[in-house]
């Protein structure tokens, strides 16, 4: 067994039919793409209509990773895409697939652990899913007729991450940099929710989802290393000891 | 009706499902081209299964062009590629689909009719129609798992195709890209500042002023909009009211 190239997950969040699933598998296996993360699939799992459909890459559907939901399934990564071609009103980077394979690329090659996560079929992405990424991957297709698939979408992802992997990429990122883990920023993202939450800060209720929401994302937008979420921690921790100083 | 732009004709040999006729269909129009030329569809022409598969995109297969022959589908172009995995013993030129959509738009703009052809499902190519080609196209996928089928193939030379002649802007940042400015990233840190002293988070004193400057750098560092800066002075004064009311 020969040591497994570094690579990015692809994280297919609560897909519906099994076919798509299946052609997503392939899709990764064409260009060499071997590590398939699933949440929470309509049809449960596995799926005998994805296994047909998968036909000589079936293995990636035997070795996929199920989780319950989008948090657990990017826990251990540090950086992670969302393609969606309509990022509503979420304020991301937005980059061109291959401006994302080739920051992958250089994240994987620092040692950062990087996935890509891809929306159900029909509904697309939530904007709860799309505030957990670092990032937004926009496929520049007609506008006029806009509607990839998902198969399709996995296909051109894997087809840049083989150009630029296949290519001599330079290094972008200083470093492997000590940057917080999804699961790290997650825990921040919570506790800052629980004490505003408690606080006050949620307000008036009708506005209190999206303005989570934001805040959500404003975590996960920002390139945080373990120790600013440290001292971001610190300080909401400071502010309730304050507090119950009184 | 707008000029139509230059573009290469994408041509289907002996295609044999409808519904792979109708995938490419979706595939081209997806990337925004409009001409398909198909030649002695297995099935006969109308297809049915074609329509219904292409579904938004059916208006290529009314404006196809049905042709009996290759040489008849390519009579009028200068310059014609050919997909195929495999070029079997023709010494021909093998370009990837990046650098043959770069080509064929270098020449369409000085003029040039440009053809892409792409094979039969199952058979792919063959040797008689390769060598009708001025060079071959060939996709680099896993060599242990090549099997493109024919829609896929046409989505991946569409997209080439589209990023080469849209020239994608590889980084652009989601709307409405307000920046924070300088003067208000620094208010935000005084304001930051200020109040942390005030709750006694600087401690001790010999590490207040290494902390100091580490909190306003993790602010300057972070790519920070208007509404963010607000959020993030909402968030302290909501916490000062909380200690406040006691």
């Amino acid at each position: 067994m020969p040591m497994p190239q570094p690579q990015p997950a692809f994280v297919l969040i609560r897909p519906q039919m099994g076919e798509n699933i299946g052609a997503a598998a392939r899709g990764m296996w064409n260009f060499g793409l071997d590590r398939m993360r699933v949440i929470a699939p309509r049809d449960g799992w596995p799926n005998q209509r994805a296994v047909a459909m998968a036909s000589g890459a079936g293995r990636l559907l035997d070795e996929a990773q199920l989780f319950e939901d989008t948090a657990a399934a990017i826990a251990d990564c540090d950086f992670v895409y969302a393609t969606t071609a309509r990022p509503r009103g979420l304020t991301k980077p937005v980059l061109s697939p291959e401006a994302a394979m080739q920051d992958a690329h250089a994240r994987i090659a620092a040692g950062g652990k990087v996935a890509v996560m891809f929306g159900p079929e029909r509904a697309g992405m939530e904007n709860d899913d799309i505030a957990r990424a670092n990032a937004i991957i926009s496929v520049p297709v007609n506008p006029d007729f806009p509607s990839l698939n998902l198969a399709q979408c996995v296909l051109l992802l894997g087809y840049e991450w083989r150009r630029v992997a296949t290519e001599v990429v330079p290094l972008r990122h200083d470093a492997p940099g000590d940057w917080a883990t999804q699961i790290e920023i997650e825990k921040l993202a919570d506790h800052y929710q629980d004490r505003l939450d408690a606080a006050g800060f949620f307000f008036p209720d009708h506005k209190a989802a999206n303005m989570q929401m934001n805040l959500r994302n404003l975590w996960s937008r920002m390139p945080l290393t373990r120790a600013d979420v440290q001292m971001l921690h610190g300080i909401l921790r400071q502010m309730v000891r304050w507090k119950d100083r009184g």
